[in-house]
């Protein structure tokens, strides 16, 4: 018998999970609807007969963990907590649900969490003992590894980057505060920055002729590499606002590496080169040329379960 | 025998150090000037005399460790780096050369650092997994502990939150760059929030009569205490600052407790007060009520000794 873990990665419109075996391979995935279970029992229920399948079409395995990455996870309860995407309201004691059905460790974090230890486990972050990870999407999340050990902090929540004010009364944020991090640093937040410039620049573009509300951080990195001078302006806009984000985090726990994942990363060399200039440039002295900016190294297809599958491998290992 | 370590704190006018058992008793101190040394082989000797001087008073004591205290050093090295305050040029490898006269583990850190030791070993974090040590002097020091141990990050230099930027383009920092979290948030800080506020408003105060140069956060908190506007309305406004990094911090790493330390909490409650309900407005959500900002439990007379020698029996723990 081989063993294998599940990962499991619970999102507002998706749950996917998959077998991963110790070396990363994927050997099977499912994928559910999370609003056809409005109630976490029924959905108990039906992720256990999906990893029951995956198991029964390879047999020669064995389960031995199992990693969730879910918004508003508290790693120290096992529980997903009031989390505004989810039908499931209230405090969810997961982990708890899942053992009563399989009796084997079960692991709970956020999907940034979950990234990191996919990064560590089979990504870029192999060997590095401290390392940052952001994940760029609509927000910024982010998952910290310290001495070898993701971040978790006394709460349990630890690690909410995207949620640190860097423009003091600055944009507002949808955690009800104004500055954050991720309202800069993020494909929302170029799209807020490209609105701004469309009022503060003269020059032409055929951004002007969209609807704001249709406006998207790939429409606008596709008009960007045609040359359009506000779209440029945006990502580097963006870029030196990333920057200043990962400067600070240096300052924090002064990583080996910052492994940025996510949409906003397609846009590759364009946003990556002036974030490592803003951030070499202006970094605090004795951090210069001591931290690496890269692209994860986990492809974006299968990460989700990468990272799940991986915090359950990391627990094993102890 | 009983067991002793030696704490040794290195400033850019004294040295201290002291014989600490176990129990945090400090059974005897010595005083060296910096200036004395430019050597740093003379001071070695002076230093290693010293210490052995203190044992001979307390008989029956055994030296089984030396923690270190001092400015720009590194953890993983054992070495002072570029100081700029001291005489000691280039890489200093204090550890290296405190091991060939005596043989016992020698660990090297920065104050700030040697402070949430002592914090943890001897003052307000007994028992603490998680939680960050604020020092208030001239600067702003620094030093964060996860999962139970000191951040010492890639480079050996983590935890200088001085140096977060929180005002983008903000006042001039000694560090070379703008708008870092000491230039407000420190003694100095507030001396400059006060000079600015001359400017700003209108009110009566003494101290428009004192030179700008002999403007110190003493003679301010007295101002303050006897009602003096401008004064009080400075320290709102540190408190204000310093409560933003404060919740930017909890923001990483959602600490237990966040501990302030030096010459700007003799304030007491006038500051402590209103950076309590700062942060507590202004933190994200998630982590309202869940990190207490407190005085230091470490008295400050000899807080530097005491913390230089938790690092040593820190280690020895291990």
């Amino acid at each position: 018998m081989k063993d294998v873990v599940a990962g499991i990665d619970i999102g507002g419109t998706n749950i996917i999970s998959g077998l991963v075996d110790k070396s990363g391979n994927v050997l099977a995935e499912e994928r559910l609807k999370t609003v056809e279970f409005p109630e976490i029992k029924d959905y108990i229920s039906a992720q256990h007969a999906a990893i029951n399948s995956m198991l029964e079409r390879n047999s020669g395995h064995r389960l031995v963990g199992l990693g969730v990455g879910a918004p508003n996870a508290n790693y120290h309860k096992g529980t997903i907590e009031l989390a505004p995407n989810l039908a499931w309201k209230g405090i969810v004691p997961l982990a708890k649900y899942f053992r009563e059905k399989i009796d084997v460790p079960v692991i709970v974090t956020n999907d940034a969490n979950a990234a990191a230890m996919g990064e560590m486990i089979f990504g870029g972050a192999k060997g590095m003992k401290d390392f940052i990870v952001l994940t760029l999407g609509t927000g910024l999340g982010s998952g910290i590894v310290v001495n070898g050990e993701l971040v978790y902090g006394y709460t349990g929540f630890a690690g909410e980057l995207g949620h640190t004010i860097i423009v003091p009364g600055g944009r507002e944020c949808g955690c009800g505060r104004r500055g954050c991090y991720e309202t800069y640093a993020s494909a929302s937040g170029l799209v807020r920055t490209v609105l701004n410039l469309l009022s503060e620049m003269r020059a032409e573009s055929t951004l002007r002729d969209l609807p704001p509300s249709e406006l998207t951080s790939k429409i606008i990195v596709g008009e960007a590499e045609k040359g359009d001078r506000i779209a440029l302006e945006a990502i580097n806009y963006t870029a030196e606002m990333l920057a200043l984000g990962i400067i600070n985090a240096i300052t924090f726990s002064s990583p080996e590496a910052v492994f940025l994942f996510g949409g906003l990363v397609k846009a590759g060399e364009l946003l990556l080169a002036p974030v490592r200039n803003y951030a070499e440039s202006n970094v605090m002295p004795i951090f210069r040329g001591r931290t690496r900016i890269l692209p994860s190294g986990i492809s974006e297809s299968n990460a989700a379960v990468l990272g799940a599958a991986a915090l359950a491998w990391n627990e094993l290992k102890k």
